[in-house]
């Protein structure tokens, strides 16, 4: 079984954005009426064509991300909007149960303190079935302005999310910041601020259960391992493997095959979890291989020397181990 | 022949650091009082030992990057300050020509056209002999104020630099932003992005002799490859061989063999220059290899089946025909 960790719903209806507009134009969005017949073309096409064609089975699915925008409006704005992208996430879930499985989205604003994200994580995962979500480091859109992943503004989420077993993949939102190029600079630049913030804390003394999955490949990080190890043995920190790997996981969302390669020589494949981000940042097909560029397990097929027992845990094993609610979550569906 | 493009003056003697907390602090520092001797013993046990330990030839030496602090004062402590930083390194390229070629600061202050630039540029190169600069496309320190280097905000500064056959590496200071850990993010973001706004960017079709090097290996960008040819694709651009590589370059501060190994596959051995950081961001020996972490010497001729012609041009042909200010300063030092 092939689980993909990281897709977002890039293809939602149109009334969706309609709605939006509205909210962000300060005018009555009313009620969100999308049919259920309009949420399966959206993904008819799109989504599950290519879990057929590239024979994947199951995607994590949250709302775009690029949409977030937790810096639009304020934390009420950020909280209606949410619980919209949630609500969407969790009928495309209903629908096709074994495709999909929800990630929420969080209602962050930036300056509020993320315990205003308890009560829309409280009723995506209790009473929705939700099984992760999206923790966005920097709320502001590219101004960096939120205290780093260690600090103990975010504690009140982080002892939610240890008590219900939820993982968070940290992933950012739209940059505002006109330095940053959104999926080609502040994505990768996320991924690899995420990883040293988590270098230079001691959350994870204070919460040994939390997980973090940082996506894209971790940044810049599986590349210059080398150097984070070298900063962190500077630091007197304890081996990246005992330090933060009980902990922190990579996504394969790495768009060739050297990267892929790298990311597989370097990351214990206990800590990498399969993903390709389909309907995502990169939508084209790659000429030197004939096929898209997103098209993941081609390249994780193709690395040399890489183990049965390994390539399962990439697939599925890792997953079913971060992500508890998941497997619960499956059995539920193949015994119903 | 071996050439570090990268290295910078962290020893520098601590009269250095003592003048410019005086300024800082609003005090007349006074003139700066350093010996030749001084000078030589900051050298002897820490960059020159290297370069005898490691077999390397050469140094392109620029004053301490994180010390650079554009963000502190304003324009005028700024000019004040690169003065100084690159008359010390005039002075160790003067005592040791053939280990050292020199590359300055510039006194860039946020908010401040970078035309205020120009005159410490002339000053150092076309009196004292400088052959490269340091270009900080973040001078704010971490906040990420300025326009994007593609911006007419640069053309001034590029203008001259194009003229003066003087190429600039992009390379960012400390970091005022607790997101950002100035060695572990903000640099390797900062190379990131900046090639990001290369890539969004016609700065090449205005510039077509322009020159950049992008430290670090590149930031992520060696290792997400595909993706930053899938998103150039995606916006029409041509492909990024065509496109940027004749303008831009990657210097060899990767410190393991995977990503060094990862770097020379996927960018073109023409496009790399060899360089160290000695004495820079990661200090350590690798538990793993028993060598320097920042060592890179190893690695490059650890790669296997890399041509001879391939490993010259990453040691000394590329650099030479990147720099020619430095091809004619070599000549002239050796017939006289």
């Amino acid at each position: 079984m092939i689980i993909d960790c990281h897709g977002h719903y890039t293809t939602a209806p149109a009334a969706l954005w309609e709605w939006r507009k509205k909210q962000v134009a300060g005018q009555d969005p009313g009620p969100l009426r999308i049919s259920d017949d309009e949420i399966r073309s959206s993904l008819e096409q799109n989504q599950l064509r290519i879990q057929r064609e590239r024979g994947t089975d199951l995607t994590f699915f949250s709302p775009r991300a690029g949409s977030m925008e937790h810096h639009v409006g304020d934390a009420r704005t950020s909280e209606a909007w949410s619980r919209q992208c949630n609500d969407l996430i969790h009928r495309v879930c209903s629908l096709y149960p074994s495709n999909f499985a929800p990630v929420c989205q969080l209602p962050q604003s930036p300056g509020v303190s993320p315990q205003n994200c308890i009560p829309e994580l409280l009723r995506c995962v209790t009473e929705l079935g939700f099984i992760g979500c999206n923790l966005n480091p920097d709320p502001s859109g590219g101004w960096w302005q939120a205290p780093p992943l260690g600090d103990r503004f975010w504690y009140p989420l982080y002892e939610k999310l240890a008590e219900l077993e939820v993982p968070a993949m940290v992933h950012v939102s739209s940059s505002c910041n006109p330095a940053f190029h959104f999926t080609g600079a502040h994505y990768i630049n996320a991924d690899t601020t995420a990883f040293m913030q988590f270098l230079t804390s001691d959350l994870f003394k204070d919460f040994p259960a939390l997980k973090f999955v940082i996506p894209h490949g971790g940044g810049a990080v599986p590349y210059h391992w080398g150097r984070y190890r070298g900063l962190a043995q500077d630091m007197g920190k304890p081996p990246l493997k005992e330090f933060l790997l009980q902990n922190v996981f990579f996504d394969t969302c790495v768009y060739h095959l050297p990267g892929i390669e790298l990311l597989l020589k370097v990351i214990p494949a206990e800590n990498i979890l399969f993903a390709s981000e389909i309907v995502g940042a990169v939508r084209g097909v790659d000429p030197e291989s004939g096929h898209y560029y997103d098209d993941t397990r081609r390249y994780i097929d193709a690395v040399p020397g890489l183990s049965a027992a390994d390539r399962e845990r990439i697939y599925s094993g890792n997953v079913r181990r971060v992500y508890p609610r998941f497997t619960r979550r499956s059995r539920a569906i193949s015994s119903s």
